[in-house]
């Protein structure tokens, strides 16, 4: 049977991983956590590509792209969350199954941040455990996806 | 008398028409709906140009942008209708007048796609027709700006 | 075929119109906004009929007496919009399809009048055209319901 | 000892029942729900009226009647429930001990319809038993005046 | 310098007066209110029309039938206090001077009687001294009319 | 025909019944109450069984304990009827059609009482009849079961 | 019969009358409304007091000064209306009857003017009649003292 | 190196699975829920316990019990989820490391279900995967505790 | 004269001090203040009795039991405060006069811990003094009980 | 050791205890008060000075004026709880242990009067003992400054 | 040219300066504040004067009497900012153009600090530069009254 | 000592300055601003850059690109100010001390544009003053750095 495609979409601020406020996102860059997934994928005998970007309009293109290709998203929306209903619609439009992850529990932070509307558009939300939370995440999709 | 200038903005997720939720967006494509309006804009004795962007900023550069050519504006401004300050900003700004259109019917959707931010910078609004909401948004602007 | 029959609804303080506060509402009267939609049914081979009301419960049982004759419904519920769920529940009862009309952008007004509660049992929305609204909305109407 | 009078009045749309949203409100006609009530309120010894009307002043009116005849009060207040503070006033205003009931289950429904401004003025409330909440209503009446 | 007109309108229910709660209310029917009304308005110079409706629909109508004629009015808007537009913009339609009165300090009650939407539309507001709200109101015109 | 089975549930504090609040909820005590829908199932054909608990886990079994033996639920959630998820989620999990019952016209007392979580999993409310709603909802059940 | 006492207070900024924002408040000082309350007084037989204070704790603690000597108060709260829970419970700590004016209709100004936290002390509100609000009030209030 | 220890702890209304509404929750029994868990457990190398209760209070004292035998809590809510704060501050009050999870995506969901009050108290939250929601969060425990 | 009675309840997780937070809660076990209250009740000549539970309906039950014994009630709902309706209705049920307290300032937390549901039934409040709470509670309610 | 030094400040209408509303704060004078508190501290070997004030700039200053000399406060903010900013911050800026007292049981009262903005600042809230609420909490300050 | 006229109004508590919660509002002392700004004055060829005050009342005045005087107004509210309609009022009052200021970012501290009520009636605000915040609107004061 | 650098961002629209609603944003160009900003900076010994941009993305990115060049930020985040989480991110992202400035008050403009999503992350805020608010800010700055 062919593999399955997954594409990981990291939004706004992704690319300070590392630098910003280590305490809450922890020490890992982005292309290391880019290479775990890299390599749960092989593992898990699922073809990943992954994006980064701090444009709304970007993410909502890569989502449109999954069209076709990809068999499920795992998006981290950052500060896009809790406003962008262009990246719920995207998400509805192509009709890809995402995961929500986050590397906080956004559920026990500030009031703001912890309503997504991204949300009613996704198969499931992991978050609060770092790095982590893009693995689980793939193999809750690899799962899903089954064989 | 010269011939009126409208542009026409599609915002985010419009691109996908056709494929996206058609049994709330309907099945015509985005260069369908185009078409239409340029059909209906040759009979008018109107010029119309589009676009279509899922960068919150190109809106409002293509808003910007009508200045100094555009007599009026339709813009769906989808995604960004709850949030964007700025698109409404944009519309004050360069003094275009502007109507604003939705396919569905949002007065009659989920809570969240009711108010739009950007109403108060505009002249009127039409929804709930799917393509026929520009259509009859270019007729609107067509009389309104006379002749 | 048959002709379509539309029928057109005022609501309450719309008999002011001409006289009430004109630089929001236009200095057209009611009888010639009247006038101009009948012109535009005969155009589009629609018949139509129209009456005004202050009183919530003759628009109810306008919206009654539209089961077996109208095949559509031009409504501009006024004072009754934000309030009346017994308009609501009319349109919904007869299952005919209506088209909300304002003269004046209610969405770029005070808050309060904004929200229709009438919007949800209605096919879309036209607002902020003076008289031009309903014309729009006779269009809307008459392209949706075909030949 | 004479019998006790009750005033069945039923809001606005009601006179639609049978016709109108019927997996909601069931097929029974009005005139059929009329029947059964005075069917049971034979067998109970109670003697009753029942008016209809799509006009808030009327019902307030027909409240204002009760005032010398009625023992009791039935009453639904269908699309005025939720903002008649006119009807609240009238039943408190006559002194008659009023029964609030409606078709469906109000609290069941979406949130606008679930909060009654009458019910502070009423006994009671049955909701949710179809025709059948009426007949509930006149026992619950019928015990309460007692004989 | 001819009389002064001034209209009174008296909202749903107040046909009830001296029977209906007198603890809050007052024990003076309708009729010895509007004779203390004309016996001032005969004191002041004034010429004065009263009406009395539960009809919502009658009392814009009323308001309408001030044009031409009345130079104030004086408004009890009783149960349509909270929630009639329709009241507030026939007020403002015919451009008659309003004062608002009500029998109880409608401040001190329940939460829901509190807010006015039909304040904005008028000159003043006077509340919680009886039938003496009106008489206070006549003044106050009256005095506001000059001669 | 086999007769049918109602599961009677008395939520927190119902167990004081006649000693607390009697102004408010009557004078009759549990077992009294009890007595009555024995006498009326009896009447009706029905068999019920009763229960009252304090502990929200006991009431969520009782309603589990349903699932496969009752036809029917009456239910009184009483301190309960505004936080408890868990019965809701018990009510819906077993699919049984359960009626919520109040002593007291809830609709008519403090805000925080108004406004039930269980009812969206409801058939329908009495309520505001004392010992009196019991016997409603077990007429409006059995009619309902029919036979 | 002994005259009536009647204590007259005006909150903060009063003393800049004639002065501050003449189109909302008019251009008389305060000296001259003192006057004409002062000519009224005289005319109904009752004696007036006059004091204005921009601090709190003085108008406290003229209304605790009320006491023994007034037989009602008439009070515009000004800037402390919104927010003095002090002047409330001075009111209804002295037990003398209150009316509170303001020079402005409140209920037509902005959102955070119209909410008086002392209104539930006083027997009534008169507003929006400029420096007439207070002679009528000191007719209110010397018809509700009687003689 | 000693094993760690994880107590699964199932809220109210789990024990209903493979019988409630399984086109939210899925078909499997909670007890092939435990089996799967405690099958990767074995292979993870962890010890788990597990405990369902449909009582608060049980729940409650399952988390004390984990102190001093615990490493990490594994915690469906269920229908706790929204108003427990005695779950939030048990599970603060031991100290152990615990993850959140639901079977279907809370967010996804009606309003009231998409908050927690527990989440401040976690680490991490997993929804919308069913009975893998429990899987993926041994893995994150798992791994958090490392070896 | 006969000693007085005070049943001492505590609310869910109050097992843990000590060890919970204890930079919030303090370091005294519960047995540790129990006995400070009976010493202190010695001294006062009152007996008391006191329970702990995590369970809803224990609590419930427990004040239930009080009638007929207690004279007075010292209860900290803890994390029943903000939401059990039950146990306000079983205070007010048993008619016992009960004093609310909390170990910590509960007044100057988290914004959820701040409301009461259980106030509008108690005599009165004492928070932030850890233990000494419930010694000054005793000392109020014995004061009160006077001899 | 030196005496424990204790300010009692009494906030706005307090001057007028045993004059105002004594079914709710009862009919002792705040001099009956200050002498209770004086036998109390005599006997705990604390020295206390007392001051009351209607003006919210003299208890703030009065608060200024702790430092130095009190080692604890005692404050019934009175009118000034709801709302006064000034003294929030002001015994936040002196850094001097804060109990805050009230008469009655404001928790169990209108809404308005139950959020305290002080609090945040006060080490603990006494309220519903009448004056015994000032006694209980020069008790639980002596204990907390220990000797 | 005649030298400007600037007055400084320090709110209530900034007396305590360099002695209050100085990680947030820094260690200089108010007089050491106004040195700072009476030399930068002097720089800028501006006359200032500056007043202190606990006293709502006093500050209401001190901006009364800057009509006739001063040209601008720096004002820093301080606990008066989030509720004094009367500072707001006087401003508006006086017309004299005024700068609102803070020591510290208000807008990144507690909710209820955010809002300022005075705010419609200032020219600008600057906060969260310490001292430097009265400076900087010095010289923007200084640069707006131009020369 | 080596000069300061500081990044200067303008926000959505702000190269619309001097065309767009002149009467709220004042006549000068952003060129015109940015001179005066340079000519300043010269003054005071700083390096400036500054960027427009109408893509929060590139807002987003020149925020990263402040890391290791600039010591301090000054940002009108014009139309993204409301809602942009991703701004505030990326400023405490970066690390660099940031200040937030507006044209116009945007405490005394409409609801909607009064509260800032990106201030918690901000040194402070400098609003009302025009072009000039740039100035102060770049004043602030440079001070807050020092040499």
């Amino acid at each position: 049977m062919a593999a399955k495609h997954v594409m990981v979409i990291h939004g706004c601020n992704l690319d300070l991983l590392g630098r910003r406020e280590p305490e809450i996102y922890g020490s890992a860059t982005l292309e290391e956590i880019d290479e775990q997934i890299v390599a749960l994928a092989g593992e898990l005998g699922v073809e990943v590509r992954s994006v980064q970007s701090n444009h709304e309009g970007e993410i909502i293109e890569a989502i449109h792209g999954c069209g076709g290709w990809a068999d499920g998203i795992i998006i981290n929306p950052a500060g896009f969350t809790t406003t962008s209903v262009g990246i719920l619609d995207a998400i509805k439009g192509v009709g890809v199954p995402a995961v929500e992850v986050h590397l906080s529990n956004i559920h026990a932070r500030e009031e703001f941040r912890r309503r997504s509307v991204i949300a009613p558009g996704t198969v499931g939300q992991i978050c609060g455990f770092g790095a982590n939370s893009y693995l689980l995440a793939l193999r809750a999709l690899s799962e899903r996806l089954g064989d």
